[in-house]
């Protein structure tokens, strides 16, 4: 399947594992393994349950069909409401899949006998597979010998990557707004992170040179590091979406500076398309058939990764359910057994339940029908991301602006400022907040202009910030306050606040609601006192 | 519930937590935790998919019902193959369950809506309230705030209580021979065992004191060991079980030295009772009722737990299966929090189609149902230890001799003698091997006499462990080696080799044919060459 120009493998770079990983052993198992198996073989090393003590039948489940969604970008009233489910469940087209206890050929038949016994912390065989092949030929890995490996979640994965790779007292590289969880993670080993200032595109290539070429570990009081951990596509929490020449120049960065790379990428398939005001939209459904969606889709650091220096995280949370608590490593055979190791010892394999329920839908939707699935929630999400911008029409008197400097250079800026009261326009001379139409994911990454306030005093942006979050929260609108996103404290933003909120999960009527709460408490929060 | 005398708190033992755990944050969430679940509130501060976006409609099962197992302990012929299974399959009495994607009260009824969604790591709530009850009517702990939490298996449970507790260079408490994860688990961090010597009941009291009491930090080159680490029902590998008034001997010692037991309970609810030969046995089905089986098990620490410094592991993967990859902490609310925030950065909430499908069983069976489903496997267990020991009457000569002193001191030893050649009856010097029947767990733990074997030397023991290991493996009987479960290299058993027989997955006739090869390889094994 590899073509020749792939028939290199990934380089040693074992000298990235940290002194805890290289104390781990090989596998527990290894002694047995030989002789695992084999069918003519008595098995009574284990402490496995017969099979018969599960006290499951079977497991079954009403499966949606992989086009349940449209590829026509809705409108609000197409939305389904929580209430209208609850009363009309059912109403979905769905398939039933069927887990039975026992299969003819057991390891490539998913059945209750194997998913639920204890197993390597490979997973199941039939999910093992779909997953290579999926990250094969969706990624495309740059090197022939790319492995795949099962994880409970991308914090799962981060967390094992992070005490695979980084000894205490280790810094690594993350985009300076980055996902809390990735730093509430590595801190407490004494592994934490060193902002690299972003643009509309995510973390910058220049700052990132400049930040590892200068690096001087007797001030920084920590080596240079060698691990950066990026979310590439609709970043958490700007929304910013990487396009392949920045990755190509970031990745050239990390050789020359022996860096590895954690790509997590929950929202990869969420890439929606540029924001075009409600006028300019066309309702027509896409014609792009799954070939051409995947291969719209911005590419991974995988597709560049000749030496094998990235470890991509990817999670079913965003495309199943976050409770399947399940995902992937995409890696070198070299990390992934590192990787395995010391899931070993702490998850062991992801639940036998989840894997099995997921890995039938999936091979029974097959590769085409999950691409097809993949397709029809992007289009969804694009029609959560233009009501909800479109939305803010509606609250705010919206200018467009192209930037030309600062972290939103290159970008059209969507600069919202108050409505005209009565019949008189009113001239303001600052806006009160501004936003860039995220690309791909389920955030809007809002600026609000604090030296807009009438109080305004520099170095008070975080605490106006938590004062308008709590005004927001109480007035019944819960955001994320932008502070929660710092990679570290030397964020420089001066004048402005940051939140975060989320398109991906409220009912359209709330997002309407939402906006307009929203707008009434920053006008309050705006005017004179 | 609690009665007065409980009516005193688990004390204040935080001077226990690793340097690691004191880093570690209060949740992340906890800033918008005061404002979650308000249903007042729109909340676009999560990156929460919508639940329409799960692939699944709703999930079921053909649930076994609780008295699937007789009480009236089987023999061989009653046995259900792995072939009558698959070709038979669904003979079984099943009720169907199903959780639905949407409830009309759905904190409190179990619906895929909540269970595949982002969550806190205590995981839904209808089944953290029926881990609390179950823990604390079944363990009893002996103070009034216990706090009951998920984790993904027992594995997990230790790892995350070995990051909480410990720092590098630390050494733990644990039998001589133990489980080889919790060692593989640890290590790596720096977190050594010392090993204490074990009699029938395991740990012995009298040997923890010592080891306690003439601690040398110096001559240790660790401080005193201030985390115990147990398995005290079937012991993994030894299958010993340990009473009442051993546990308390062994909790008072470590109130007095302060320290933190870590209770790995998974064979608890698989107490069998003392093995009696099949001429002795009656196929009475047995007179208890389900508070009778409860009442007769070996009491947790829990019960004795008047401080709160017992973190009890359970886990599911022995009553409903491995795959489960679901447990629970019992312990105090100070080690439940901060082992809560250890599990936010790795595993998040244990899956949620596991946790709906294990929670939707046991609400369904209830507390009594649960209890009888147990009870029910015990027995089953307790046949397959009749029926495996048994074989060996028929392979060997076996004859019970009682122990006064030495590891199995006060305990009925079978000693397995080779059998009579044709009509002369020969007289041996020397048995060949060693077991005491387990009362409870999976595992008959096998002592060889290896001082029988024409070649021996001292200090060859483990090289002919391995070789009668191998040789058993050519021959088709994988069987676990004893050099595998030594807690430390120190293990002084001269003259000795084990190995670890599992009886808890194979048909009957297959443990047939296993003590058949195995009493064959033996009996070359020994042979004069």
């Amino acid at each position: 399947m590899m073509s020749s120009e792939k028939a290199h493998k990934a380089v040693d770079l074992s000298h990235h594992l940290s002194d805890l990983s290289k104390r781990r052993q090989v596998s527990p198992l290894k002694g047995l393994a030989k002789y695992m198996g084999n069918p003519n073989i008595i098995a009574l090393a284990g402490g496995m349950p017969h099979p018969s003590y599960f006290p499951f039948a079977d497991v079954s489940a009403s499966a949606l069909v992989s086009d349940s969604f449209s590829l026509e970008p809705k409108q609000e009233s197409n939305s389904l409401s929580w209430v209208w489910k609850l009363f009309g469940a059912g109403k979905e087209k769905t398939n039933p899949i069927t887990i039975p206890k026992y299969a003819a050929d057991p390891a490539n038949e998913i059945n209750l006998a194997v998913a639920l016994q204890y197993g390597t912390a490979q997973g199941i065989i039939p999910l093992q597979k779909f997953i290579k092949e999926f990250a094969g030929k969706v990624y495309q890995p740059a090197y022939s010998d790319f492995a795949t490996l099962v994880h409970t979640g991308n914090t799962d994965g981060w967390s094992r990557a992070v005490l695979t790779l980084c000894n205490p007292g280790e810094m690594f590289i993350t985009e300076e707004w980055t996902y809390p969880s990735a730093v509430f993670a590595s801190k407490p080993y004494g592994v934490t992170p060193v902002a690299v200032a972003m643009d509309s595109e995510g973390m910058r290539s220049d700052d990132l040179h400049k930040l590892l070429a200068e690096w001087n570990e007797e001030e920084r009081g920590a080596k240079r590091p060698h691990v950066m951990y990026t979310v590439p596509v609709g970043q958490n929490p700007s929304g910013a979406t990487m396009g392949e020449q920045r990755k190509k120049e970031i990745y050239d960065i990390c050789v020359k500076f022996d860096v590895i790379i954690v790509e997590d990428d929950p929202y990869y398939f969420l890439q929606q398309g540029v924001y075009k005001p409600k006028s300019e939209r066309s309702a027509a459904a896409i014609k792009h058939d799954e070939a051409k969606f995947i291969a719209n889709l911005a590419p991974s650091y995988l597709k560049f990764d000749y030496q094998g220096r990235v470890i991509r995280l990817d999670t079913f949370s965003k495309y199943v359910a976050p409770g399947s608590r399940l995902g992937f490593f995409t890696c070198s055979p070299q990390m992934a057994e590192r990787l395995e190791r010391q899931g070993e010892t702490t998850t062991q394999a992801p639940c036998g339940f989840g894997q099995s329920l997921i890995a039938q839908l999936l091979t029974t939707w097959k590769y085409d029908g999950y691409v097809r699935w993949l397709h029809g929630l992007a289009i969804e999400y694009r029609s959560r991301r233009d009501f909800f911008i479109d939305t803010f029409f509606e609250e705010f008197h919206v200018r467009q602006s192209y930037s030309t400097r600062g972290v939103w250079a290159g970008c059209d800026v969507y600069d919202c400022y108050p409505k005209p009261q009565g019949m008189v326009e009113k001239t303001f001379e600052r806006k009160w907040l501004s936003f860039v139409p995220p690309t791909s994911g389920m955030f809007i990454w809002l600026a609000m202009d604090f030296e807009a306030h009438p109080s305004f005093k520099e170095g008070e942006e975080e605490s106006l910030e938590v004062q308008l979050w709590t005004n927001l929260a109480e007035a019944g609108l819960l955001v994320a306050p932008g502070w929660y996103f710092a990679a570290d404290d030397e964020v420089n933003d001066k004048g402005k606040g940051h939140f975060r909120i989320s398109f991906s999960n409220a009912e359209f009527s709330q997002m309407k609601k939402a906006i307009k709460i929203f707008s009434e408490i920053v006008k309050e929060f705006y005017k004179e006192h």
